[in-house]
């Protein structure tokens, strides 16, 4: 291995941004929804006292991310810190809703324990609103970092810039994406393997709507995919499995797709 | 963030279920595995006597954990635990038939080494076999913690409530999903993107069979959804990739979607 | 549990092959990742010196993962682990086309920051390039159990033995599969959820190649499958979202899915 | 082994006292001690807001470690520990004479600095500190818990119950023993193997003084040992090594002790 | 740094005895101590079956130190083991003379808990008796190494190969010395400081008994030094501090230092 | 705690110097020795060119532990580091010097392995003789929290500043104290408790010789006490137990303390 080639490492690395670890990142969310949902915990038993200064510890610890970060010198994390932890309860009263929402959702579901502790869904929906408060704080990479996160330990990608009503409901997930401009409203059902995406991907729409909007107490089955930021899935729509939407829907209409099976049965053959 | 909020958090945390961390249940079943597949170790060397030791101390962790596990208290988990692990041969030899199967399937396999250190299908397949064999024995939430221990690490979700058979086959199996009340035959081959599930999803219809029948040797290939309680695919049947299917099909039929693909060619554009 | 299956436990385990455990070959090729990609780091700061300790401390690493797979007995792992360092710096400009690729295709993408650090494509793309890389040097398992590593954190399984150009674009990348004997150009796109793969899957045809081949600045959107191993996708073709392919494409095509979707607005219902 | 054995083993067990670990404890006090002296931290980085919730936290942890030692199940231990915190600047404007005693008194001392970081007598003296003030607020166990950890650090063995004034000289140090009933004075020098023991030690003597009083301004060498609960030392003294003193000593006195030391030379042998 | 050198390390790395690190001996032991001697545990809670599994473990994790210690290639560790195992409610007895003897000799104790908790005393006389009963096994290596773990923790050094009677009383320890061939009757109490030495030290006196005897109900105070192979403490003596003793003493006698203290009064200097 | 304290504490944190923490330090020393003394290790299986890279990184460490350790601003820490590990193999055979002199003259001691294993005199030594390299290059503070490590591990405080020949021979050794400007010949040994100190420890005396100096070939036995920068104890010297020296001793001499036993036999009492 050539020297060049070390010397160029040894520059790049002297240049690059400083981001504290993803583990790091990941680590600070996990201990606030520790904290919110002893649901999550082995044995939970802070005192009132020692749930006060959790709260302080973390809002201590998200400055020290931000300020590690060098990506943004002028922020004043101090103050978006402790305007992100004032807006807490509000998050937790918004989860609470997605809980609401898988536990009437599924016949599967026993409890909201179950829901907190093993549902893909949940998680990766909590860690998405936590990055999308951060987000809306002006917060640079840490939300995409908390995202990618999500997706890579449950298959659903939430972009952090994504806007998502009260109620969602997402179950197994697997294969979920869900694009930086999608606007999705309340009572929302997704399942695994939904997109949605834009319709076309070039680098100069970055600052356009590119992914659609779902209005209330829409439901899409598995496979489907919605492309394009001008279409809209009215609300109390229906989209069935695997198909492929570009085009608005109108409110309450269902949508499936009229495809042609073939059974080849053994005798007829 | 108003003190009202922390009382909340401290009474909910009061009066949470008490179930030891998902990682620590997860390590329990790993370590059950690493003793009986001593290729996912490296470099394993137990004397006999360790190994009867260590099955006396995984047996002792199960009670520990389902002691913890307060939601259960009035079972006698000493004994769950000692019929459990009377079981854990006849386990052994069902695994052992699905690394058959994966062996004599895939092409690209080399070995039962490679299948049992990297073939996310058969770790997948280990879990569940060890979620549902605890089910049986009615132990509350530790099956289910199991099994989305391995839909985070594999996207292979298969609820430890489905009854398989043996030398099932499962690959890649990203995206699959296998609902609780699934019926699965011997000799069956699950592709990617397949989704075992349930017609209609409505909360009432939590204790019926709401999830498909898979006969003996049937093949399911990548992306096809078979859906409902009452739909049966027949023995040696073969479903083609993205079916979509809510009816029973009979034995030794082939399935498959008759799409309409339009390709365009440039020079005839 | 019988005294049997204990006796046949401990025999099984003396006769295993001994391979490093999965965990330390992949924490080898994330600090092989965080040297020549200081951006994954939280705040590198190596002199020049330590850089080039590292890389051969990580050479020394290779050949001690070597040694301890036994499978390859014969090898002159020393002279193969050198082989492969020499091969970096060309390893490293592969990879920075990868990176390029995303950059210029996703418009929500930032920086190159942002795309090293979280997107699950490019950690993907990564891990593959070193599992093939050690491939062709013919290490045994090493390259598969990195490959696969990859896949339980991001979905997206590509083999090692897959041959793959450079500006490989995959963004999201759930559920994406490229089998083994896959043939990749430059300059190819790859949405989430497609399938390069095989038509059929009889475990006598392991030697030949039974995964498509796709040419130059190919674009495969989500869900798309290619099967078998004579089917060429020419270059500049464009498949659209879930369609299904088992034969070749002549170069500059589009191809997509003429589906019928039935769409029951409410007021006509 | 027999039944037996184990039988009372779990018996025992069952009966046992529970108390945090000594590491547990030990961990704890050294937190404080590196809050209030970052001369013990790697890079102190702490801002003023981390300053404080640090504090809140370790009187939470206080309080958690005396819940948990079920010894003392009235206590009122939230406000024990109040109270001890509330009295940490007093102990740290003490400790910081210790310091200042020991960069006068010892000419190879460079700095506080290398005083806070490396003396073992500075480590001993402000563990045994924190030891005490939690002994006068009558916490159990743990005050004798901190000392011995102390003990076993650096050889140095001082009773939490020992009063002890200001600008305590301890360098070296091993060896040293200072038992329960001692009073030392302010200015008072001690060099290594020094006791402050009790002349008789019959267990009836628990409740009484039973080690002597070392008024202020007093320097005993190595190896000197001063016995009985009588035994005053008055102001001013020095106490010459290996001296054995049972009896009190008026003010400002040199004792020493006048030894035999016989030499044969060679050439007279 | 020359080839000739790092070729030297490297010829005698290949050379050098195997034998399991300090810390891993240490902790084997520590964990036998907790399991004998639950108040040493936070909040011990092993079920019956949990104990017995637990002793299974230690005496397989000794076989494994042992196997592991290249240097007694013939030895059959198993059965090694085992009797060391069946002698364990033999040394947890006389363990409990020695906790028994602390809490009758010392006035400060307050229960068994903080003796077998803090007192340093007991913690090398317990890791003494185990390292002496594995030495009586022919053990090589492991014992020296737990001893000399002991000592590093409290001062105090005891030979594995000294014998001990029951009811040995030791405080604070720190510096005690005891040779290879002391030999110690019952009811024996040691404070700091003690030596029982040899007179001369010849290589060649290697395998004769060269340190003392001490017969049962024998005090010897701080400081003192008791020497020589043929040295015989009768029962009963009291031997008081810094004594320095290399001839044999009749039983019953008090030996003491008739020192010349020297005291200069101010008032008369 | 009022907020004055708090903002003592943080001002105080932020003019301190920075040094990495004794923990880091002492490993990386403990690192070094591991290398050199593979007897260190469980089992040691470098190929040579770990052992040549092992240098290497350790070099590497060191220069990051001189950086950080802000004191020492201008230093040239790459060039130091250098040179010290150019002296490495010089400082290795005077350790083997200490270990043959243990061997010889220690009736106990078995082999080799056994010294460089379990004996805290050899330990120390080591780590000594490392720090006194450093302190020669003139490395602030690291030398003096080397040597305070080894004090806390063993009870044996050789100041990094003392200069020490070679074959040093220390046994338990508890208790020793070398001062900062001892000077010490070949072939010495000293037993425990045996202080090299200073007559008079006035703070203007820092920078004179103020610990004796011994010849070669100089016994000095258990307690005994040698004091003052003019005090030469001769080559040849055998110092008895518990003597005290303030004076220079002709070559060739014994000195032994004359004291008066007495003792009082039973029936003569």
């Amino acid at each position: 291995m050539g020297e060049e080639f070390l010397q160029h490492l040894y520059e790049k690395q002297r240049h690059v941004e400083a981001v504290p670890s993803n583990k790091i990142i990941a680590e600070w969310a996990f201990n606030l929804l520790d904290l919110i949902y002893p649901e999550r915990v082995a044995s939970p038993s802070y005192t009132l006292s020692e749930i006060r200064t959790r709260f302080l510890q973390l809002e201590n610890e998200l400055v020290r991310l931000m300020d590690a970060t060098k990506a943004c010198k002028e922020c004043n994390n101090q103050s978006i810190a402790r305007r992100f932890f004032e807006d807490v309860p509000e998050l937790y009263r918004i989860m609470n809703t997605d809980v609401e929402a898988i536990l009437n959702g599924d016949p599967a579901s026993i409890s909201t324990f179950e829901i907190i502790r093993t549902y893909p869904g949940f998680l990766t929906i909590s860690l998405y609103r936590i990055a999308h408060a951060l987000l809306k704080l002006e917060v640079p990479l840490i939300p995409r970092i908390l995202t990618e996160h999500a997706h890579s330990l449950t298959g659903i990608d939430i972009h952090p810039g994504a806007q998502v009503g009260e109620y969602l409901y997402i179950d197994h997930g697997t294969g979920i994406v869900i694009g930086e401009t999608t606007v999705i409203g309340n009572h929302v059902k997704l399942y695994q393997g939904v997109t949605l995406g834009a319709l076309s991907v070039e680098k100069f729409m970055a600052n356009t709507k590119r992914h659609p909007t779902l209005e209330d107490h829409v439901i899409i089955y598995a496979g489907a995919t919605i492309l394009g930021g001008d279409t809209v899935i009215g609300h109390d729509c229906v989209i069935g499995g695997n198909v492929w939407i570009t085009k608005s829907v109108p409110p309450g209409s269902t949508v499936y797709h009229q495809s042609t099976i073939k059974v080849i049965e053994p005798n007829r053959a």
